[in-house]
């Protein structure tokens, strides 16, 4: 079993994550990595951390001397009026780097995630998935997500 | 056309907000109407306005003495790394009353919305509707909402 630890991030780990949001071919199209790092990202980051109902989640690679940033994953606490007023837990920003799937580490990583939402107080967690990454769908079907809902977006 | 108004819900406002829910094929399965109302509803109504994130908004028919909640949403305010750090907005939760359906209630509504997460400074709109509820897809569609992603649901 891969040698990882799953944890919150911190701002230090901003050039690694934006490092993994860029090494993908829909993400290659949108994001800028540079250095310094765009400032935009920074300011994300500080948005992010100051939020109690957000938490942007890193695993690290144990095996790498400073403990390497190679997954991501930010998950958000939504409080809710419908099902008697019930929260739901939200993920976004998934990435895993690619010398590390296949092996098990996704899932880890989401039964992490899942087990933070159950501490606080999730009923439901949802995500969206681009209907042009299959293997992103099976990997969700496997650990029981439904495709129950169209995920629609406007962009403005 | 209807005079009707939209602003941000109070407390006042919640048991009119759960009859609406209630008022809905799959609402009706999951809700709990009572009087007093269900303390689940307060205390997540408190956590709904406790949050600078989270903007629950109500339409008020002005021909009613009271000005009656006949139509509900939640916006999300969502910050995120991803896209060179863009907001995202997210609704959930959305009603609209059965009487005034079919009028363009729910687009001046949905207009409203939008133009909130753009003060916001959000780059994205995005949301999920139940497959199995067709005229709400046809509604997002006619609002320029693209059925890109696949909307995934677990259950805790």
């Amino acid at each position: 079993m891969e040698e990882i630890a799953f944890r919150q991030a911190t701002k230090p780990d901003l050039p690694e994550i934006v490092r993994l949001l860029v090494d993908d071919p829909i993400g290659q199209t949108r994001e800028v990595l540079s250095d310094p790092l765009d400032a935009r990202y920074s300011s994300a980051f500080e948005a992010i951390d100051a939020d109690p109902n957000q938490l942007f989640a890193v695993i690290i690679d144990k095996n790498t001397e400073a403990g390497e940033v190679v997954g991501c994953m930010q998950l958000t606490f939504i409080p809710g009026l419908s099902r008697t007023g019930m929260w739901r837990g939200q993920i976004e920003n998934v990435r895993v780097a690619a010398r590390l799937r296949g092996g098990g580490v996704g899932r880890r990583f989401f039964e992490w995630a899942i087990d933070r939402f159950r501490e606080r107080g999730c009923g439901l967690v949802q995500l969206t998935s681009d209907k042009t990454r299959p293997d992103a769908l099976r990997f969700y079907a496997s650990l029981g997500f439904e495709a129950s809902h169209e995920g629609l977006k406007l962009s403005l």
